[in-house]
């Protein structure tokens, strides 16, 4: 089940608010040797560094076995853009459409109606309940193996309304770098998502290079059946797990048993998450990434409908988290520019 | 929450009956090269030899990239001893005794009377709700750092009534041999038991090898919390999820998001998981332990109230699973033989 579910701050009429304009991008210059040539020089990169330096050197009075180094990222807003809706909303409402001529009824039946008129602001009247009957319409009913390929197929074809590309290129080349640079320092990386594990799973190794078995997310309940002779798992209408918030700890420690070293998020779904990483008496690491780049991405942060960043922010301070400042740290966003 | 909380065949009456008297051993010689020196030769060895063989050739027909070597292993009674009860319930039992002392209403209250007097008859008249309340009386009510210090440390000094000897220490040297042979073949290895998550992880890398992101179980369910600055996951005396029988497809599927190309089990708590790995259309192993030395170790199957292999059994004929019989193919069943 997708974060937006349970985004308390969430009325869909703001969700649904078209995105800024699209900004001309520039090409930086890479320098050889560093293994995050897409982050400016500056205290962000350098508390990575140090970090890293600090726990994979053998005899640092922070030094960490190697299977201990688990690294966890949250997705939306910290791998990849999550505006101006989250990706997985905007496949629902995608869903919604596509399987419109299979039910007629929903031509007159709300929250459906309004999603096939356009009309946001009559979806985003039907609350809560309106959304998890669009996610119950659009992500429970079939088999694993069959979501997985509309998932697949939406992804190939879907194209981002800001920057008229797939969904998929929108990844931040700063932080393919992150991921790169803590494997190839004995990290274990980890996805740790609000969105839905089974949306994630199909393309996180070819994008992130994170296998299907590092992915935690939200999740529906699923059915062992054999029908046919053949084995399958059947997704049911019901919510099984919401990975957020305090929802995030527990999710870690359900899938990965271990207590992370480093953890990056970019949102109040992240504070908990950042907390069990960080508060451990022990050298750690905790990111966030700050949106305040509105020419190359987006520009938001406490007031923000997706991905809010309030709470984790006065946190970062507190705690002295490092806040990559998208617009001051990152050269360049998407590795496209 | 340990698997023998469902398994419907259990009275405790039975469960917890004595075991059979110890047995002489003899060390065998090992072959050099051979990668499963305690397995003799036979058909049980030769299928497992010719499927790793076949899905890891290059060019193969049943070639398997890698990444999707996925082998899942069931834990009581395929990878260590399940008799003469599941170990988990010998640390059930060993809490309610240690804990006592803070309790003394459990000196007349049941099912807490009947451990403390050793009156298992009793004990097993409480039936599954008895054994819920021993186990949530025992594995709930901490925090997830202390619930491992607990298993750990009761793991250090705790003895088989057979062997005499640390449980860790009743792990099956051939299935060690097998972990490690398809790991060294590119395979991930996987724990996916009925016994509880937490239970399992803080030893399963010493001793087979599998990191606590590879196991999957049973859990009760966990909440955060901030104790005086202080994050921790507290365990709750409520039921998260039931790793067995049909769970078994369901967990997999949580947990890896893959499925699996070999799996090994033995007992009809792992048929769905069998059905899952083993019914895709392409070259699969499946392969269950069947108990038949009841001098070096047990012998039981259809009738038996722990680890009872009664449908599996049938089920292997008709899909061509392996039968390792214990006996036959088994040239020594532990290390310390």
């Amino acid at each position: 089940m997708p974060r937006f579910l349970i985004d308390r701050r969430a009325t869909l009429g703001a969700l649904l608010a078209s995105a800024a304009a699209a900004a001309p991008f520039s090409m930086p210059a890479i320098a050889q040797d560093d293994p995050l040539p897409s982050w400016n020089d500056g205290r962000s990169k350098q508390s990575i560094l140090s970090f890293v330096a600090a726990v994979t050197r053998e005899g640092s009075p922070d030094f960490v076995p190697a299977p201990q180094r688990i690294a966890t990222f949250d997705n939306d807003g910290t791998l990849w853009c999550e505006q101006p809706m989250y990706v997985q909303l905007a496949f629902a409402l995608d869903r919604v459409k596509a399987l419109s001529n299979a039910h007629p009824e929903w031509k007159t039946q709300q929250p459906f109606k309004a999603v096939l008129d356009g009309d946001l602001e009559t979806l985003a009247k039907s609350g809560t309940k309106g959304l998890v009957e669009l996610v119950m319409a659009t992500h429970a009913g079939m088999s694993t193996a069959y979501f997985e390929e509309i998932a697949s197929d939406w992804l190939k074809t879907a194209r981002h309304p800001k920057f008229k590309r797939p969904y998929t290129d929108l990844v931040y080349q700063p932080m393919l770098e992150l991921l790169a640079y803590l494997r190839a320092n004995g990290f274990k990386t980890f996805i740790v998502s609000g969105g839905g594990i089974e949306f994630m799973r199909p393309w996180t190794e070819e994008v992130y290079g994170v296998p299907p078995e590092q992915v935690v997310g939200s999740s529906i309940k699923t059915e062992f059946k054999i029908v046919d002779g053949s084995p399958a798992l059947f997704r049911l209408p019901q919510v099984d797990f919401i990975d957020d918030g305090p929802g995030k700890p527990v999710g870690i420690n359900s899938h990965i048993g271990r207590r992370p070293i480093a953890a990056f998020g970019n949102s109040d779904g992240d504070l908990q998450m950042l907390q069990w990483t960080t508060l451990a008496g022990s050298r750690r690491l905790g990111l966030i990434v700050h949106h305040t780049d509105a020419e190359r991405e987006y520009a938001y942060d406490r007031t923000s409908h997706f991905g809010r960043l309030d709470k984790a922010l006065d946190a970062a301070k507190a705690n002295s988290w490092t806040v990559a400042d998208m617009k001051r740290d990152w050269k360049r966003v998407f590795s496209f520019e």
